[in-house]
């Protein structure tokens, strides 16, 4: 599927069929009390990640049988499909188990190395984010556009946390954080949708996983905005997981130099 | 009034009908579109805290026109009054601007030094906390209670931002952080909620002023928390504002100690 092409619309049905799917199954576990010596395996997020992806992998086996799955919680199933799904039902784990409705379910479709669709949703606020390659990115239904941030100096910036930066990471992304406007914490892949709606300049993160960044790929393009790894190359299959994502390309580019790391 | 008393209905309906009030108009301007040119006279934020403001002293004038008033934005009205209220509209401004459901609006009524009352109100997601002293504190209209916690090792931590510490605070607040289970940035007053529905055990923030402390006082201990200085004193008018604030007792001593400032 090249940049010309258009995702095709049975694809996205499916997208937005799994969100509600996994939605419903979320509300259900959010604040659920829970006890602290409780096992990992038997606590609400635990339960609820499985869930969740269990209703997923379900609507796909009954949609698309022939496409992959890769999850957070079950691992592969037919990876090497032409069309591979890539699900995180609770991105933002912290957020979900301290009540904070600021985690994500992310849902992808790659083909082959690229990926080709994208849904951030936000199931107890009512936030979601559809974006897929030759189309706008919609958030609850409603084109999204990144908006104008010519600087760093002009930017709001977020990322999830400053300890999940490595050292050598923390230093770069401390370039962009002292010469941004003003710096967000803790809000997972929700940063990326508020981008693509134009409330945010900047996010950089480092350490994600393809569960992690899959999703927010063709959610940020098609709203107008640019989202790389750290040497600037696209977001694909096998990148590592250090990621930039602006709503202006300008911004864009002067926070990749301040990486340290130009642009190939 | 001392700890026995019990806050009266009259001053929790009003509390509750300012935040009906605060709430209305603040959901009309969250996520409305904001040129990065505008002034920040006429900034969406500006706007929702003014607006939201004049509605609670409306409130306030009409019901009790002999209460004091301390708002964020218009200043002191009779602050010298038997009870004086305390409001900040939006606190959480860049939760705000950038879109992110996790600011609140504070509303507390002092008696002389002492907050016998508290509210904190997420009009998006719709959460919103009522503390009153004498009384438990009720989340959405059910008791609130924190949970056990009794070491700062089985703690989840929240503060807003680490760069919201000079560096003496910071050093102090590490010791906590480095011990903590988990840390979580991001969340305002929103924090302290969470922790008196025992999502969260312990929050530490410093530089905090009355407006953004008073409400959270009755909060927490309606909800058997305990919220002090770093000195481990009560919060009072003229605390300043280091607040540490922990669900269960034994991690907020045993937090002081890390703090290096062991409670008097």
């Amino acid at each position: 599927m090249t940049e010309t092409e258009t995702c095709p619309d049975g694809l996205v049905a499916l997208a937005n069929r799994m969100a509600d799917a996994s939605g419903a199954v979320i509300r259900r576990h959010f604040r659920q009390p829970f006890d602290i010596e409780q096992k990992v395996d038997s606590s609400p997020v635990t339960i609820a990640d499985r869930e969740a992806e269990q209703v997923i992998d379900r609507l796909l086996t009954e949609q698309r049988p022939l496409d992959g799955l890769i999850g957070e919680e079950f691992g592969a199933r037919q990876p090497d499909a032409d069309f591979v799904w890539v699900v995180d039902p609770i991105d933002g784990t912290r957020a979900f188990v301290t009540g904070k409705p600021t985690f994500g379910t992310l849902i992808a479709c790659l083909r082959g190395e690229e990926p080709i669709l994208g849904v951030i949703d936000q199931p107890i606020v009512g936030d979601r984010w559809v974006g897929a390659i030759g189309r706008p990115t919609l958030h609850n239904g409603t084109p999204a556009r990144t908006r104008p941030c010519p600087s760093v100096a002009e930017a709001r910036l977020s990322s999830t946390s400053p300890h999940a930066f490595d050292s050598d990471a923390l230093a770069a992304f401390e370039q962009v954080r002292r010469a941004a406007m003003d710096t967000i914490y803790g809000s997972d892949c929700y940063a990326y949708g508020l981008l693509a709606s134009g409330y945010l300049d900047l996010v950089v993160e480092s350490g994600l996983r393809l569960h992690d960044f899959a999703a927010l790929v063709a959610v940020v393009a098609g709203a107008g905005g640019t989202i790389t790894d750290w040497q600037g190359q696209p977001m694909r299959r096998s990148s590592k997981g250090q990621v930039i994502a602006a709503g202006d390309r300008r911004a864009h580019a002067a926070a990749l130099d301040l990486l340290g790391r130009k642009a190939a």
